[in-house]
């Protein structure tokens, strides 16, 4: 018999905010605040505890630099996030496809 | 641009446990409270919260009936349970594949 373990399917991934964040950050090498915010949909507030939740989580790094004087901050997956990532996708398929 | 607008996803299915349920339900014509359980690997507190929620929204049904003297309780997916589950899965397809 099948198991649906739902239990194994990564709770710091699965927010619906948080899965669409890492969606993001995998196909790309590096993403600014800005950026995920547009694409997102969501509040500055609301966007910055989810990637501080992922970034404790170390799926996620930030780095800020200083652009034209302005100062731009920028995230990117890490290995372990990458990881992380694939392993939900994988659990969800199996979950999803019975 | 592509969006990936995160509250396109039904909050309804998208709990780690609601999903599973559905999941289940999706492939089945009707499952038994007991069946669900064993698959989902939940207490029966916790499973019976879902349940209800998911009836609620009217995506699952439930009937009540006696095998052998002993009650039963049945779960199976609406036309509009199956319908959401299937915007769903299309909507979390598009978040993932970017």
């Amino acid at each position: 018999m099948k198991d649906f373990n739902y239990q194994q399917l990564d709770d710091i991934i699965h927010s619906r905010i948080r899965l669409t964040i890492m969606s993001i950050l995998v196909g790309v090498k590096s993403a600014e605040f800005t950026y995920i915010k547009d694409k997102v949909k969501a509040t500055d507030g609301n966007l910055s505890i989810h990637l501080r939740k992922l970034e404790s989580a170390d799926y996620i790094s930030m780095s800020k630099s200083f652009v034209n004087r302005k100062p731009v901050t920028t995230y990117k997956i890490t290995n372990k996030g990458r990881k992380a990532f694939k392993l939900y996708i994988s659990r969800l398929e199996k979950i999803i496809n019975g």
